[in-house]
Order: structure tokens, then sequence, then C-alpha cells
């Protein structure tokens, strides 16, 4: 097997969890078009949609909610939730699912939009600071781009209890309406860390006791006979891609998904939740 | 917790791993808009699209190739497949992105579409005298309806090495353009099998040696300490809905991914992810 390291120079990368032999192609429109536009004039809002995502903000931070736009046939499951608006005077309005479906630039709505201001990304600093001693795991998702893979790791990992998700350097990914949707709520549950530089990242999450397993699709360590240390961040290579050569050879280990072959790789929300599964295993009772 | 047996006369269903709590709604087009139109007058013919979809059938099965549609820049990467069409006498066209997006109905498809003739899923009994002595597992889908969680399943099953996809009877889940692209090449390497009445199926599988497993979102007994039959197939519930109660009694266990019930549940695509992976570990080295 060719060294998965000497892909694309100048920056290359191990295998992820998707094919990898794609030829590269001309730019084109992003592969969901779900991605609802930014309401004018408000860049600190983001713009959710779908029952749980909404659910979610309600229970977790509601004073973050400006507008709430909904169809009557949602109103009786969103009592609790209206009531609030009135009593905030945050204003929401009834409308068609037609309206809908352009405001959310999507028709997976579910019958509910709401404005939101942003829950911005924490530091590193500051979500240490609040990790307890003992078992924790993480995700550090070093360039996955689809938001659907994003939405639905955001759900396995409120599911498996993960401290957070760590997030490369600013210009990458980004929570939006149609991650946050696919989360169906998780995105509430599971603290995002905005990285710096890599090195100091590193540092820092090894001085608070990390270690830093990188995933391939194929040549590391079988994730079932391994060692998984109690404190563990599992290090997501983009989809095709997979993850950046500097970085996985500087992590302490690199775990593979034992499997036929068959395929290339699993999905890379797939695979991460049975990489996340495997840690909760050996890791949490109950 | 109330009974997840009565929640929905006269076909009660066990929660499912998606949201259960969401209220009926008016029928609206699928939520996947990436369905190709079937060509006309050819009902045993798929429109495949995707570069691992195209390349799986050329691999396993290329007499099933009817017509392929490909991109100048893709004509490199399918030399092979563009030998053996001319050799064969199989049509194939070069075209525009944009004539690409029309035949695919999607944008998905990577500068290639094929038209081939479906595989017609197996009978069980036809697929059971394949299936060999000693470990085997398969998947029973009970109305996955989302042709990319299908797909992403498909995907799964190949890598850890499914023995077969079981269907309910006709009507249910038929594989699509959509689901076999998102597989990745997967939907040619895992049989289909179609069921036919439940309760024969049931003796039937039992009869060779299976046991089931129905898989719930809580309240089954916790997969990561449950005893798992060398010889087992798990039942998958509908998204949002769940299984089938009458079919979740017939079961021999009733499993549940532990979790911190942060989410309602898995995306059904990651929780097979995790059922399978857990197989893979007892029973299958390296």
């Amino acid at each position: 097997m060719s060294s998965p390291w000497d892909k694309r120079p100048p920056r290359p990368r191990a295998p992820g969890h998707a094919p990898s032999s794609r030829p590269p192609r001309a730019p084109r429109p992003p592969a969901d078009a779900d991605e609802p536009r930014a309401p004018a004039g408000a860049r600190d809002e983001l713009r959710l949609y779908g029952i749980n995502a909404v659910r979610a903000v309600f229970e977790r931070r509601p004073e973050a909610i400006r507008k709430i736009y909904l169809t009557e046939a949602r109103i009786p499951a969103f009592k609790p939730l209206l009531a609030w608006c009135v009593k905030q005077r945050v204003g929401y309005r009834v409308v068609a699912e037609e309206d809908l479906d352009r405001l959310a630039a999507s028709q997976h709505h579910e019958g509910i939009v709401a404005d939101v201001r942003k829950a911005e990304p924490q530091s590193p600093g500051d979500w240490l600071r609040t990790v307890p001693a003992g078992p924790a795991s993480a995700i550090w998702l070093d360039g996955v781009g689809n938001p659907h893979n994003f939405g639905a790791i955001l759900r396995s990992a409120a599911h498996f209890g993960v401290s957070a998700i760590l997030l490369p350097p600013q210009g990458g990914l980004a929570l939006s309406g149609a991650a946050a949707r696919v989360a169906e709520g998780g995105a509430e549950r599971v603290p995002l860390v905005r990285l710096g530089n890599t090195a100091n990242a590193i540092a820092q999450l090894r001085d608070a006791g990390f270690s830093l397993a990188a995933t391939v699709v194929r040549g590391g360590d079988d994730l079932f006979a391994a060692r998984l240390p109690e404190r563990l961040i599992y290090v997501m290579g983009a989809e095709g891609e997979g993850m950046d050569a500097q970085l996985a050879a500087a992590c302490d280990a690199r775990l593979s998904i034992p499997g036929t072959g068959a395929v290339e790789s699993l999905n890379v929300a797939s695979a991460t939740a049975v990489f996340l599964a495997q840690w909760r295993q050996r890791h949490v009772k109950g």
C-alpha cells in the first residue's frame, strides 16, 4: 500500500471517510442547496428550522430567539414557546408552508423557522476550564465540509455525551441552519470550540491530559483492539481528502475501523458514531 | 415512560432512530428531490450516478450496463469502462455537466451517469442457500424510507460484511439512483432480499439459525453488555416512527445503544453502523 501521507503535495492528506479517488472538478454550487441566506443586516444571527432544532434553542437559551415563523398547524406543539414570545415581546408570525420554504430556503423546515442569535464558539482555554477530571471525549473536525455530515456528527456527539466539537481556525466550518436541523437539537447540547494555531491547540489539549487519535480509513491500529485513553480526542478528516498529514503525524495514535474493504470507507458521520460508541463502551457505565 | 407499543393504533410502532414526537403533516414532495425520473419505457432499468456507484456496477456485473453518459473530464478515469463499451457495442455519450444534472435529476453525479438493468432482490430461500455456516449478520429494514439513509446503510453494510439487507414485501423500499450514489459502491456488494409474509420470513430465518434483535431507541438491553448471537439479524425501524410493534414483539431481543438522552435518538444510518460494528467486534477477527 502506498503511503497515505504523500497524496496531495503541498498539503497531503490521509484518506478520509469517503472515496479519495476522485479527480478534482470544476467549482459547483455547494452540495447542499438547503443553506438559508442570512437575514439582511444580521451577521450575528442564524436562521434555524426543524422542530427539534427550534425546541432545543428554546430549552437551552430562549433569550437568543429573535423571531419565530410557523404554520397554523404547528401552533399547538409550540404553545409554551409562543406564550414566552408574547411575554418577552419577541415577534412571531403564522405563515403558509410556502413562506417557510422560502424563509428557510429548504423544504425541511417541519413547519417552524426561528431567527436566533448565534452561539459563538468558545476558545480552547474557556472550554478546558469546564471539563471535569476523569473520562472525557471530544471530536476535532479537520475539514468536514458537508452540513448534513456535520449535523449528523453533532447529533451523535450529543447522544454519546461528547465534551466538545473542536473546529479549525476561522474560515472553516460553522454551524448552519441545515446542520442544526439534521442535528435534531444536538447543536445546542455540544459546545463548539474554535481552535487557533494547531501546534498551540495540541499542546493545550495535551496539558489537559488529552490524547489525540487520528482516524484513518486504513493502516491505523484496529479500533476494537487498541487502547483508548480515558481522555481522548478523535481527529476526523475531510470527506474524500482525509485529514491533514501533518496533523495526523502529530497525533498520539492512528486508528481505523476494521472492515471488509468492499467499499473504500465509511461515511464520515457513520464512522464518527462508531468511534464514539467504542469510547463510551470502554469508559462510561450505563 | 409510556409503553412504546401504544403509539399509533392500529399499527403501533416502537420509537425509531429519529424524533418520534412529530405530528403528521400534509403530504409534500419527497425529502430527496434527487431522484431521477425513470427512463421512459424501461421499468427494469435504474439510472445510476456517481463515480463509485458506476465503478461498482462495472466491476460486479458489467453486462447490466446499457448506456453511459459522462463529461470529457471524466474520460481518463473510466478508460477501461469505455473500452468495454466499444467492444460490447454499448453506447456512451460525452456530454456537458448540465446534461448530466438533467439526466440524473441531481448535481451529485460526479460527471458520470449510467443506465443499468436493475438487480432484482433475491427471495429469502435463495439467499439463505448462499449463507455459509458460522457467524453471519443481516439487516432487516422495517420501513426506512429516506434514500440517503438507505444509501448510508448499504455503505456501512458493505464495510462490515453484512450477508444481506432484508426488505419488506413489495411496495416498500427499493434501490434508487440517489441511494446507490450515497452507498459509494456498497449497493453492488450487499445482496438485497425481498421478504414475503412476515411470520413466514421469521420462521425461515430462525430455521437457518438466525436470531432477530429489534433495535429500539430506549428501553432495550444495553447493546454493549448484551449477548449477541453469532447469527444475528438487526431489525431497524422507520425514521421517526420506529419499527412495527408486532414485529418487535416477535423478535428474540430488544437492543438499545446507551447514550445521554440529550437527543431523542441517533440517526438511523449512524445507529446501524454502531450495531454492525458491535457485532463485527465480537464475531469477526481482524
